[in-house]
């Protein structure tokens, strides 16, 4: 090895690529060592032993003089056996491809860090944005080496804690009782003799957030998985994630099991108050669901769940009670009281999660207020809007929905109680989203021509070969704003939501009973049942109700806000993403916005998730985001009435309130529930 | 009140007694304050809001010219109407008494301190010790009001936190989920409205080592109890305290269930490697001890077991690692690995420990080394052999003997594999200390009459009324110890533990069957059960064999340390507690010592226990002090064998190895257990 007594004073130049990062560095220290001075962190979970491979860098050869320097192979000290044998092994070139732990600096050199080798990877969240989110896991692999144990010796545990302070830098770490549990076993069977015959024991450990143990492993290992869940009202999302890569391995949804005791919050909120052990069964089947769940992505990716070590939970704040096992109670009546509103770190297990690792973690994201929850701060996380210049206006459409509004200088927050008749509840051939619901309509506004989709199929109801079907069993929620607005659009419902009176002459579909009109969407020969799938004068009401409260809660922020336009609106949420923008500003959904400048996010909330659980810094900026997001009560504000009533109309009346010419927040708030 | 402002610059003197400290304090602060400036803490769990008293103080009135002052009850502000009314319900003169967080000083003043208004009460540890111990728990009680929930303020743990920050200085609080799961409705339930007719929500929190919220409860309350357990090879001791004035209210103790899977160390170390789920078994039932021993506690004292809040272990590495539910599968032979060493901080519930509250925090005391375990730590604690200037030598007598020597410079540890023999197994007519076990001997040198008292009788053998009888059932640890050193002191056997063939001419009761010699201690017609209580040659062998072990466990020792006296012995140990010292001198069981200096010091483990239960300053100290003790391993000594033989014979050999004038510590150690 390169003597560097004998070069005491002598240093060469280093630059990394891609990073640009460059110094003088002393003769002799390794690239690792270097690139870590450098600010530039390598791979290297074997702690510099040549047996990960992990820091590969790629030494780039010639006279380079942009940056300064000639750079060649033999400026790196030559590789010993043990690099020949992995380079032989894994079949690359020692004149290309050295690892940083072992190559020594000798001379000037140029080297390039490729992307595997970073410690610090960006992982593209997804196409429709543009957030990079360094790879940074609250959750990380160690491996470490001690001594056999010996007599008179430190316990297995404390020689353990000296040698991840003395290689990593980690101190002050404790051990979780489950690895503790373990350990002993683990280290044994990583019993290894080197070169010089000498024993070592060594683990892979897994640390949380640099202050526990949480997970050990015999030897040299790398598999390490996070799951983030967004706990929706109606449906439970849960991804699995690789956090050795960022790569989604996994995504798997199924219905909240909570929808039997009650479809919305409310319904919730007294099935927990009204029976003795309602808030138990209530944690007790989200729990299972999650641990179903869990078990089922880990099946989808072929990967062992217990092989998990970090989750990141988010959902409103009912939601975030029941999960933790606390009675919402008090979220079911004015002042919305929370038990705890900060971000919690838990134990997995102590929340039942038994899927995972029995060391796992779990990351609650904090609440913004009593009806605004964890998943609207994953939809902070993942839209930022609370970075932009542009005042942009996120809706996650529920049950319940929640908007956030604002820009780099001020965000607020609500929620709005637009009922269940979005996801097809209350509506008279209403149903979720599943195969055979309508989830399209368009009625062609000359020959009143009605035509439709049904999920599951791509065919529109007028393309079928004669004796075929589509077999409609019902109207889904994005089909029942598309039904409504074409209605509108075509001129057979006015802007108060009344069937105009010639609309049956105008539209074959469309028929009275004594003074109410309907439209039959699909006819009863065209449906599973046999009965028509119809569209009422009450759902056409009922959906004016639910638009009626989100519209006037948009507006009341944007008078809280003191703006009149907004310039982005983002659809968010499972059902949001499916919503047609057209139509959502067709039915006056949403405020004015170029329709170009509207688009679906998806499910934002458990994007959200996702980036805290990449990512632990995000959730401490999460945290101080949500601590500065304002939370503007809409239900019991005293302008909320009457701009739900202004709101009502098709698309809107003009104004809601235009009256008030600056904020109103002096009144104070009404002590009543508009949500009940 | 008293107006400072009118006083800007005016200074008082203060006084406290018993403490003496002194200081000037400014013009109108309270009592509470001013105390509190001086470094005297008072009780105020109600935050100074006049309704706990807990921090009433005496006004001494007089010229005091040694303390330079005139002291009056006027020199402090008038009670006002809440104080009076108080003082009235409880009967006491406010020229006398005041609550110090409402009397304001407005001149010179002495005031003492009673006992039970100071936050660090002295607690006298037992009669026998001299050692004082602050009463500074790890879990404390504070009450805090809150204002009640309002539409958009923070939830309510972010205010009860705030509030505890505000009053108390405790920043960074976490809550425990149990406790988080009751904090709405113990708010809400601790509504109060004060004079003005505003709404306050008060709560008392039990804080654990001002980190963590991990109870709360309604109102104003003032209990707050601990456990201290010395979980023994044999026996489990559990001691309740009230952890507001140090009282002891209960002992329980009981057999450690884990007998049954083995009588000492290594059967139960067998057993847990030999059965499939060993480990979890003998785990699962000294858990369900140490629950059924709260209980009875509890039951003793009339305290709810739930309000049981923290819980401090000791026990001998075996009994440590079991509690954890470790496989003590490593201390079973060479190196006798510890998995972990340090001090434990968990959760009770974490270990099983059911009884007791939910949020309650469970505390190990450190292991020193392999065979050396949180039991000597505790005796560490009570004894205080390291701040000595005297070399103490502290005996903890069991089925293996733990041995602490040294003083404030040097503390050394061992552990000597006595065996079963003390604790009346593998002796003839051996038995556990219980009623009718023979606990004391004497036999008459010149007329060669042997009499005997039994556990539960005051009566000797010879003092009975004709025809009763003390109904025998066989001999106990002490009894045995006694036996053979009144065999011994009587000439009956000689130094080599052989009977001596004249004895049947000089004692009646022993007699010879073949070649080797027996004393028939109790005959059959005055046993329970007919047949006689006998001391045979192999059993007085056994005995050899034990002391033999323990004597020279000691001399090692000793001989590492440099001495070749101690100054000192204290028998420690349940066991230990009842071993008389002159038959313990007499046989050889411990090292030469000026008799009125061998003491028995009861239950030193369990003691240690307490002390670290009331005074959480103590566990660092023992952590510390635990770091400081040297291990010497005596099992694989190269001296041991030598020691071994020499200490044989009763008492013993002058110096069982005179060769040796250094400490020897070159050799290495044989790879042999001792111990199997």
């Amino acid at each position: 090895m390169a003597d560097s007594a004998n070069h005491p004073h002598q240093t060469h130049r280093l630059v990394l690529l891609p990073s640009g990062r460059r110094g003088d560095v002393p003769y002799g220290v390794t690239v690792l060592e270097a690139a870590r001075g450098l600010g530039v962190e390598l791979e290297a979970i074997c702690g510099g032993r040549q047996t990960c491979g992990k820091c590969q860098v790629i030494v780039e050869r010639g006279d380079f003089p942009r940056h300064g320097l000639v750079s060649r192979a033999e400026h790196l000290s030559p590789p010993d056996e043990t690099e020949r044998a992995y380079a032989a092994a894994h079949g690359y070139d020692l004149g290309e491809r050295r690892m940083a732990c072992a190559a020594r600096i000798l001379g000037d050199v140029l080297i390039t860090v490729p992307e595997e080798s970073q410690a610090r990877k960006q992982v593209i969240r997804k196409a429709a944005s543009d957030v990079l989110i360094d790879l940074a896991p609250a959750v990380r692999l160690y491996y470490v080496e001690v001594e056999p144990a010996s007599l008179g010796g430190m316990a297995d545990w404390q020689r353990v804690r000296a040698a991840l302070e003395a290689e990593w830098g980690l101190d002050g770490l404790r051990i979780d009782r489950p690895a503790l549990l373990g350990l002993q076993k683990a280290l044994r069977a990583g019993e290894r003799r080197d070169a010089d015959g000498d024993l070592h024991w060594g683990i892979t450990v897994t640390v949380w957030m640099g202050q526990e143990v949480i997970r050990v492993e015999p030897g040299y290992t790398d598999t390490l998985y996070g799951l983030a869940v967004d706990v929706g009202t109606t449906t439970i999302a849960a991804y699995l994630l690789d956090l050795r890569s960022g790569r989604l391995l996994a995504t798997e949804a199924m219905m909240n099991p909570q929808v039997r005791f009650g479809e919305d919050l409310m319904s919730r909120v007294s099935f927990a108050m009204q029976e003795a052990d309602g808030v138990e069964r209530l944690n007790r089947v989200v729990i299972k669901a999650l641990n179903d769940l869990t078990t089922g992505a880990a099946r989808a990716a072929e990967i062992d769940p217990a092989a998990i070590c970090d989750v990141v939970l988010v959902g409103n704040t009912v939601m975030h009670h029941l999960l933790l096992g606390l009675d919402p109670e008090y979220l079911g009546r004015v002042p919305f009281a929370l038990a705890t509103e900060g971000a919690l770190d838990l134990k997995a297990r102590d929340l039942g999660l038994r899927a995972v690792h029995p060391g796992a973690a779990a990351h609650l994201l904090p609440c913004i207020a009593g009806y605004v929850g964890a998943d609207n701060v994953g939809v902070l996380l993942a839209e930022q809007p609370h970075l932009n210049d542009e005042i942009v206006l996120v809706v996650d459409v529920g049950t319940n929905a929640e908007l956030l509004l604002g820009n780099k200088d001020r965000m607020i927050s609500a929620s709005s109680p637009t009922g269940p008749a979005f996801e097809g509840a209350q509506i008279s051939h209403g149903q979720r989203a599943a195969p055979g619901a309508i989830e399209r309509v368009r009625i062609d506004p000359a020959s009143g021509k009605v035509r439709y989709r049904v999920i599951g199929d791509e065919r529109w109801s007028d393309e079928l070969t004669p004796g075929t079907k589509l077999g409609a069993t019902g109207i889904c929620g994005s089909g029942i704003i598309e039904v409504v607005a074409e209605l509108y659009a075509a001129g057979l419902i006015d802007a108060s939501g009344r069937f105009a009176a010639d609309a049956p002459q105008r539209c074959p579909a469309v028929r009275f009973d004594g003074r109410l009109g309907e439209l039959v969407l699909a006819p009863a020969e065209e449906t599973a049942s046999g009965q028509p799938v119809v569209v009422t004068q009450t759902d056409v009401r009922q959906i004016q109700l639910a638009k009626g409260a989100l519209y006037a809660g948009a507006k009341l922020m944007m008078h809280a806000l003191g703006v009149d336009k907004v310039d982005k609106i983002k659809l968010a949420g499972a059902f949001g993403s499916y919503i047609d923008p057209r139509h959502a500003m067709i039915l006056g959904l949403i405020p004015d916005c170029d329709l170009d400048r509207v688009s679906a996010v998806g499910n934002s909330a458990g994007d959200g998730a996702r980036i805290a659980l990449l990512n632990v810094e995000q959730r401490a900026l999460a945290a101080q985001a949500a601590r500065r997001v304002e939370y503007l009560e809409t239900g019991s504000h005293p302008d909320f009435q009457e701009a739900f009533v202004a709101a009502m109309p098709i698309p809107h009346a003009s104004d809601p309130f235009p009256h008030l010419a600056v904020p109103s927040s002096s009144g104070s708030p009404a002590e009543t529930d508009q949500r009940g």
